[in-house]
């Protein structure tokens, strides 16, 4: 993984659509170019993110979603693409118990805001379940505000934008259910006993299920406490509970390729690029000290008469937030003058 | 994609499995570590490549096959892949007019040998029929000798092995059909015709459909010869034709998760990664001119007196040969010396 390539990467950025606020309130502007039509628009939204797979998938010790790119843990990238959404109002993360202590640092190292840790189950649906649970007024030890909506998210899908977010959620407060699908790129089989091919699906009538997804939350609570201990053991796909206990047939939306989930080794491989790529998109403004706060409002006039627009300079520079912070006052001061010549 | 990083790709490897041949004898010994077992042995096995498509999913003007990673393109590396193998006596690559010529470009440019071109159809169906139709004796045209087993793979997944491809070829000689499978990695599911969840499917009970597969050649080339316009036009799956028209049941294979097919711009991220992990992790003997001869019998002495195992070092320059040929007489020389402290 590049090591000669030292970064000290960014703290989470400004809120995408429009200024930073208390987050509690969604937004009544949707952002330009969001693609997703207002529609009745929803009261408080979460986010709830599982996370507390072991990453045997990946065949290494340790788990994906804590695997360092470019020196920083994979959930925190997801984490930051969460927050840079206003209207997400908490998010709840599970962890087990052995990796508690360990996101709290990352949470702290950071500068994650918003953010609630609870125990993660030893399944995938029992994590989820607990996630919700810290959402729930009806938990005795509930210390949120119960949404309205609730986003599912995996901490390993961090290149999650708002627009899918936007629209799962619209999508959700209407249908109760919606989640994003992707195209198969594989034929799916069903094998017979021995091992052979009994049939296989004709790919154009399925869909591969991902992630974001969004749930009235009454409708995703009320799946998860009516479901089978089996559905919590064997279960992985939350729209089909929200199905079977509640029978919300959920809204189903065409998402990005880069949605992807990392699995395996080479998309570790994949997403490191993707960010380096992102990050080289990126305005980059330093400042820290007074001194180079100067230098930042320079950088920042310098490319306002450039652009001579307004509107655009604030879109730019709210994008580029996420590069900012963290670098100048880390050793790798190297790398920021990288950044600013790219 | 590391713009300062110049290399010159390496021409095909030794072949791994035992001395050098005419390629047309499958191995009697099968390499160490295979893990396949050596079953009922077929006699001439020959490949076939489907690489007409246009690459539309990747985004990008080029077809993914022929995109560059580390200046070499995507093609090239399953070629290779494929020819190290000594017992694949012919490979039939598939490719659409228009890159007739660029792909005749590659092949010499590479040093590719055993590879004989045919024009590709306008679906994947009907490219791979094609290449069938270049090995089947009953044809004007063909050149080839029909081979008893015919591997089928994509020009998209450059990081075959020889133990998968044995062991399809293998459960190919004895139940006429064989592929490689891997778990899902999304839940699956139907969708409605209103965009909404009909049903999901459990996914422990289902799995994706990779390559390479391989077929007894009068089992496959029987099913395309049987098979439906439908099916040549919207079918996906060889597998499903060996079923439906010849009623072989496929055996299913489980395959290593580095058979994953370069789709999305992301797997191209994710394929250049890998290809400078498996260099770096090669042994590589420079030799060109007599005096660079001397070079790498100086190399391969001091490598003998390190290792003192004789059998290790063959193994181990067979796996490095892939890296040798090209280096010295191309100006990237200062690759090669990376390579060579790597």
């Amino acid at each position: 993984m590049e090591p000669g390539l030292r970064s000290r990467p960014a703290e989470p950025g400004r809120c995408v659509s429009g200024p930073p606020g208390d987050g509690s309130a969604f937004p009544v502007d949707l952002p330009s170019g969001a693609g997703a039509q207002p529609g009745s628009l929803p009261g408080a939204v979460a986010a709830v993110l599982p996370a507390g797979g072991c990453g045997e998938r990946m065949g290494v010790r340790t788990p994906k979603q804590f695997c360092r790119l470019l020196e920083r843990p994979l959930i925190s990238y997801t984490l930051q693409a969460l927050e840079r959404v206003c209207w997400i109002k908490d998010i709840v993360v599970t962890v087990t118990g052995e990796n508690m202590e360990a996101m709290r640092s990352i949470l702290q190292r950071y500068g994650h805001k918003r953010i609630s840790l609870a125990e993660a189950g030893a399944t995938r649906h029992r994590s989820i379940f607990n996630g919700l649970k810290a959402l729930a007024e009806d938990q005795p030890d509930c210390k949120l505000t119960k949404p309205e909506v609730v986003i599912i998210h995996d901490a390993v899908r961090p290149f999650v934008e708002e627009d899918i977010l936007l629209r799962v959620v619209i999508a959700a407060k209407e249908h109760g259910a919606a989640g994003a699908i992707r195209p198969l790129v594989s034929t799916v089989i069903s094998p017979s006993a021995d091992g052979c091919l009994d049939h296989s699906l004709d790919r154009a009538k399925y869909r591969a299920s991902e992630m974001p997804q969004a749930f009235l939350f009454d409708v995703i609570y009320e799946a998860y406490q009516q479901c089978s201990d089996y559905d919590l053991e064997f279960g992985t796909e939350c729209l089909q509970l929200a199905l079977k206990y509640c029978h919300r047939k959920a809204k189903l939306i065409e998402g990005p390729p880069d949605l992807w989930k990392v699995t395996y080794k080479q998309d570790l491989y994949a997403a490191e690029s993707m960010i380096k790529e992102k990050i080289s998109q990126e305005i980059c403004v330093v400042m820290n000290t007074k001194e180079e706060e100067s230098i930042g409002r320079l950088l920042e006039e310098v490319l306002r008469n450039e652009l001579n627009d307004e509107q655009k300079l604030q879109e730019s520079l709210g994008q580029g937030a996420a590069i900012i912070a963290a670098l100048v006052k880390e050793r790798n001061s190297a790398f920021a003058g990288q950044l600013l010549v790219a």
